[in-house]
């Protein structure tokens, strides 16, 4: 008997592939010859093309957005909260895609796929892929999908970033972005954090200068230590707190570097699992993309400028736990749009969840999604403008 | 010629080493058949040796509080900023005694030295040490010294706990004890970010289970990248904008994986530079005494209860962009003795530098300091009372 999936849920998914011929000149001058990318798409596509939502994803997620792979999977896609029928977007409304990233090790294109000038895998010589890439991908798979103007992009922390760089690279081709938990430029100790991530990966010794593929190795150990650390900064100390306390596993001090702590427990759990599930390289890649996301610069600095192409009507989401794109970094995304004369909205959530609180099913965060999602129409109005 | 050090500075300084050969009974239930503390003391102990203060360093420091060992020392003291004639820790006026605690690498007995019972390195065999095990420790110092009574015991950071573990513990053996930036006990995330830095010790293949000494490695990537990390929680985001913002080492990106940022290169160098100088063991042993520091754990987690016994008088000290031990952490100790009708006075000194401002010569900081320390009498009032 096939399984019964939840009715909010967009049920069985598969992903398709979408090959490119034609080279992508990146940002930093090298050129990707061709490439793949993977995607998914939920609910249906109407006649004028015209209910698409890209959904972009965060630094270690991929393109299942939402439903399952087969009737025995365990667990949903990574934002299953938020798609599906009836939930903030809609897919009985909209025609959502969501592609797994350049760089990434997922399906599409990245340092675990086979460089076609040495017939080896690319490793660490896959090129050093940047927000604005990934948005011009992106915007390659809408011309193949035919999606001339996108109903929204959408995405949370890296994918954040991702929506706001479409507003920016492409005014043109999309209605609203929506901007959850992101920040216009990381700061130095989110640089810092990244930057220790890295290491950790680097100076193991079965990372071979990242090319361990060829080694039949797996850096284990520094993937490990650095999604202990990046999980850390996903959790608030109060979530922390709630979740584990200071809770001992055994019931009592054991005066040795055993587990003791729950905490430990949990974050050794979550750095082997993810060790399984996701590669050494497209892990540098995705913390370098973060690194270098700051559309102000090339502005001197002048965020307000940076935004002045957008045409896009906007949605900023905050977390007040958040303390790794805290609540201050989505005002400045704020300001620098209303300096500006933008059409923004922004809601500050109440959650103690932490950077993590955009991944999760907090009422009013779906409230406030699914308002602001409600007024998004899925239809151009002719005058080019939103008709609501 | 003899180089002339700062007038305010105790100048050149030479450590002592105490041999104590009764055995040290540990929490943890195991002895510790004999073992060496190495100290430093500063200004002169009076005849009624009632001027003596004890100060207890953190996590990666040592005896080495102030002064200089050499004419070509290029660095003072870890403390130089509060000890020495005229200086909050006035050394014209005190007798200060600081020692190298049990599990250090800096002369007093740890995993580097040599365990009588099988004549090699103790290694990871060491035992557990504690805040309470190194308190015991010290007071068996004071006895050698003829110190029956410190005027103060003052400590930042881990040492703050260790002031506070001596007012439990030996009420009558202290008149006074200055609790700065630390915490009554550590959070989740706080321990979180400790098993991440033990992970990377222990993980690294020349850690050898801490057999390192033998096989004659150093386990350090894996302490690098735990100091790296340590550093990131010791300073405040805005400290790092302030001293790093985003600035490119280059002044361009590189669209590699070497250092671009400053804080990338500063964090590099703090990493490598404290491999050359500290023992991963010592670390791992620290970072587990933090752990477990949690006075109030013996009484159903009441910390006013656990702070009943205490007599001394407290200065509390907490610094506002602190994230490691913040403000709210002091403020549940001075709580916890106001509930207790305990004497306490509390700062919160508005400072940039994070965690590490308690090092830092900050002048709000250095005055409370100061003045907190002049109403500490170097002598004992015959009631047994501070005569102020």
């Amino acid at each position: 008997m096939a399984r019964e999936f939840p009715a909010d849920s967009v049920g069985l998914v598969t992903p398709q592939t979408q090959h490119f011929d034609a080279p992508l000149r990146l940002e930093s001058g090298r050129e990707l010859p061709a490439y793949d990318l993977i995607y998914e798409t939920y609910g249906e596509l109407n006649a004028a093309r015209s209910n698409a939502i890209l959904v972009c994803h965060a630094l270690s997620s991929d393109h299942h957005a939402a439903g399952y792979h087969s009737e025995d999977d365990r667990k949903p896609g990574w934002w299953e909260a938020c798609i599906g029928p009836g939930k903030p977007i809609d897919t009985d409304r909209f025609f959502v895609v969501c592609c797994n990233n350049l760089g990434g090790c997922k399906g599409s294109t990245g340092p675990m796929s086979v460089n076609p000038e040495t017939g080896k895998p690319w490793g660490p010589d896959f090129p050093v892929v940047t927000v604005g890439d990934w948005v011009a991908s992106q915007a390659r798979l809408a011309d193949v999908l035919g999606i001339e103007q996108w109903a929204a992009v959408v995405g949370g922390s890296l994918g954040g970033m991702q929506a706001l760089q479409w507003a920016i690279d492409y005014p043109e081709r999309l209605r609203h972005a929506l901007v959850i938990a992101a920040s216009p430029k990381l700061t130095a100790q989110n640089i810092a954090f990244n930057e220790v991530a890295r290491q950790a990966i680097m100076s193991d010794p079965d990372f071979h200068a990242g090319h361990y593929y060829e080694h039949g190795t797996i850096p284990r150990r520094g993937l490990m230590i650095a999604r202990m650390l990046g999980h850390i900064t996903y959790l608030s100390d109060d979530s922390m707190r709630a979740k584990f306390g200071r809770e001992l596993r055994e019931g009592k001090l054991n005066f040795g570097f055993d587990v003791e702590f729950q905490v430990e427990s949990y974050l050794r759990y979550q750095g082997q699992s993810f060790v399984e599930r996701f590669d050494a390289n497209t892990y540098l890649l995705m913390t370098k993309a973060l690194d270098y996301f700051d559309p102000a610069s090339r502005h001197g600095g002048d965020l307000s400028a940076a935004l002045a192409p957008v045409r896009a009507r906007m949605l900023v989401v905050s977390f007040t736990s958040d303390w790794r794109f805290s609540p201050q970094r989505s005002r400045e995304i704020v300001k620098a749009l209303l300096d500006g004369d933008k059409e923004v909205s922004y809601a500050e959530i109440e959650a103690t969840q932490g950077h993590d609180a955009f991944l999760m099913p907090i009422e009013k965060y779906l409230d406030v999604f699914h308002a602001y999602m409600g007024n998004v129409a899925a239809e151009c109005a002719t005058t080019g403008e939103d008709a609501q």
